[in-house]
């Protein structure tokens, strides 16, 4: 696994180019703290590191866990110390911008963990898987639930994969910048994977890509976007950008518009715009996810999923 | 009135092409299935027929009820047996689809029923009026609450004009194919026969068209769409098609996108994204309704509306 | 301050063409009721005047306060006097439209008057500002109420700049015509001013704009659009013209569409499709608003600015 974690992240091809380096403007020094393992800026052990450059005004929210950054509860519990962090201490980050984004270049996270959603039967009653469940499902909720409602500026950098659950913490941040790239692939396909949409997720699409009838169709069928430019075209992404060097200088303009407005006028303003889907949260709406989860349809299927990308990954 | 209705369906140029015969994956006998009068695929006599395509994995809901599919209580009722029907029956029809759609070329449904929006000062009192009208909307509003909430998904194929209650019940399906047609006229314009919008049809028109400046000029001005290619561009309809051939194909194309999907996951998804319509319906809209049709104004207006209607009629 | 107003009146270039005096359709007497100080149609002293063109069945309540039509109390009481005398005499106004406007071909209005957000420490306690300031808004949300359930089809024409406040009484109205012009400006722009945005606002944005991301953006960034031509493209506006001329045809020919549609339908369809908008005003609204208004960071911005706009005009 460190192996492959180490594999991944040599391979990645962010430098901080030289043109950029002389604009004060340009937060170039995001490129650096997207480059991983420089342990002066790790707070936390590998899964989801916390970058900072002082320079750019800038905090990165890196997930960096192999292969797939699938959203574990380990990974998630990090994600949400970190945001709870950044939420407590936020008197600090007053003229910062949040990132959110993969140390991996061709995935952004797989979504939510197979193994949070399987019954297994050899350690657990089902009564327990229930409550596994719920537990994962309200770590989740929460994540989503401090990226709606943290004061900084949120910027998702949408590079390579993020179905699902990955598409949803996207869709939590204020804007998306995606990356042209053959691996980008976004949308919320839950339906195609056998589980259902709670009305909060709804929401959350509506109020980025629009209520329509385009929308709704998307959501009832599983739809995956498969390429950045359409991802744009559609509204899943408010800006496309075409190398790792973009990604620094238009994160930068794009916080300045946040940043230079009056804070706690553009916080309020952000909550207001936000309490709907945190209002649509809640118990409620993991019950209405078992319903599909706790399924014997669900359950069969996902596990027949799984093993089909064991041997697929085997084969690799 | 027998003849006329033989006149309209012989006059249908459907006919399953040969070319889509050999395609197992072409639902090519929705073409024979609207076909009227077949009698192994008749359940009722005429006003609406069900017609089922076992190898298409399609019913049909077809409205047959000369000369202009006017939404009586007597064809409401059919279309709500029918429904039932299928709600009850969900299990049978899991990969299966509903088409809602008419017999005739030219019309889809005038919509609703003028006779139930007169009162007849000869036959009853006011207050018979009023409770006649209230249980005519009541079985109006529960047609529209079973599309919107059964469980196949469901794609009206609006051939020819579908004005007022015809564009609600299209709007109640998760999809439209308009079929191109100098016949073709789609809208919500209920304000320009004199009925009021209750909210639960903003709702149904914010969901399908977007919410915004255009949408809600449209419902206050009873804007009617007079072209297939209006319709799309607007989000009237979904999908464009140009010949009665290429409906078969397009709505099969179009339902493999719900039917491929996982049963439970798609259709609790669907239950979530059309409940804030179904919660919006009730006692209250018809009371709302009741504001326009039961004042002195519109009643007025509409006999001498009726009249023309009747005297255009006469001269044709 | 008089000779200041005198002036910016008699330079606007408004004059009834001759080619529109012959067609009665067009309300070409709009052209002269935005000519101030007519006294025959002045019902009002100079800071709103309510004029009146019965052959174009328009009602114009034009907004003329030197130099920049600041919303002030005097401003906003009598607007609101001129909206409740129409609302009471309703029945008086059945074929007529309303159209809000401004005198000044350059400025539509400034938005929310400086003086009522700033704490005068000579003349009140800071209770008293409070109060001062609640009583103020009330007045600005009433007047919006009073525009949002008027059942005159309503029309902003806007000319010149119309930021913040100014934007927010035009989407109050059910249609926007702008003017293409070099000092057009319009938008929400209250975060970068250091309000935040209450969730009535919201939704009034949204139902124009559309709910999506780049509203959303243009709410958190206090976005100015700096064209009518932009401002088009967005749905800021419906219509855009190109000179004061035009003006008059476009508004007669926009009210029609309203005025030909029965009047109790058109009038329950809008009260309807605004009542989300009504609802979510009220103290809570207020309270939200103080959050902002009443802090240090806001006072002492806002001292700043004004204290820039004075030395500006002191210069020019």
């Amino acid at each position: 696994m460190t192996t492959l974690f180490r594999k991944s992240v040599r391979a990645l091809p962010f430098a901080a180019p030289s043109s950029l380096a002389a604009s004060p403007a340009v937060p170039h020094r995001l490129i650096a703290a997207l480059r991983p393992m420089t342990s002066s800026t790790t707070y936390y052990p590998p899964l989801v590191r916390l970058s900072k450059d002082l320079s750019a005004q800038t905090y990165a929210v890196i997930l960096s866990s192999p292969p797939v950054n699938a959203l574990t509860p380990t990974l998630l519990r990090q994600l949400q110390a970190h945001l709870l962090h950044l939420h407590a201490d936020q008197q600090s980050y007053l003229n910062h911008g949040l990132i959110l984004t993969s140390t991996f270049p061709n995935i952004m996270s797989a979504g939510l963990d197979w193994d949070c959603l399987i019954h297994n039967e050899e350690t657990e009653s089902f009564q327990d898987f229930e409550i596994r469940f719920r537990n994962y499902l309200n770590l989740f909720q929460d994540c989503c639930k401090l990226l709606l409602t943290i004061s900084m500026p949120t910027i998702a950098v949408v590079r390579g994969a993020c179905p699902a659950g990955g598409t949803v913490l996207s869709l939590c941040c204020d804007e998306r910048i995606g990356v042209s790239s053959p691996s980008f692939l976004m949308g919320l396909n839950e339906v195609a994977i056998g589980m259902n949409l709670p009305s909060w997720i709804h929401h959350l699409a509506y109020q980025t890509l629009g209520q329509n009838s385009k929308t709704r169709r998307f959501l009832q069928q599983g739809y995956l976007v498969r390429s950045a430019e359409e991802a744009l075209e559609l509204g899943y992404i408010d800006k496309l950008v075409y190398s790792n060097e973009d990604i620094a200088e238009n994160v930068g303009s794009e916080l300045r518009h946040y940043l230079s407005q009056p804070w706690t006028a553009r916080t309020l303003t952000k909550k207001t715009q936000n309490q709907h889907v945190v209002d649509s949260m809640g118990p409620a709406a993991i019950d209405d996810l078992w319903m599909t989860v706790g399924s014997a349809e669900f359950q069969e299927k996902v596990k027949l999923f799984k093993q089909k990308i064991r041997n697929r990954a085997k084969d690799a």
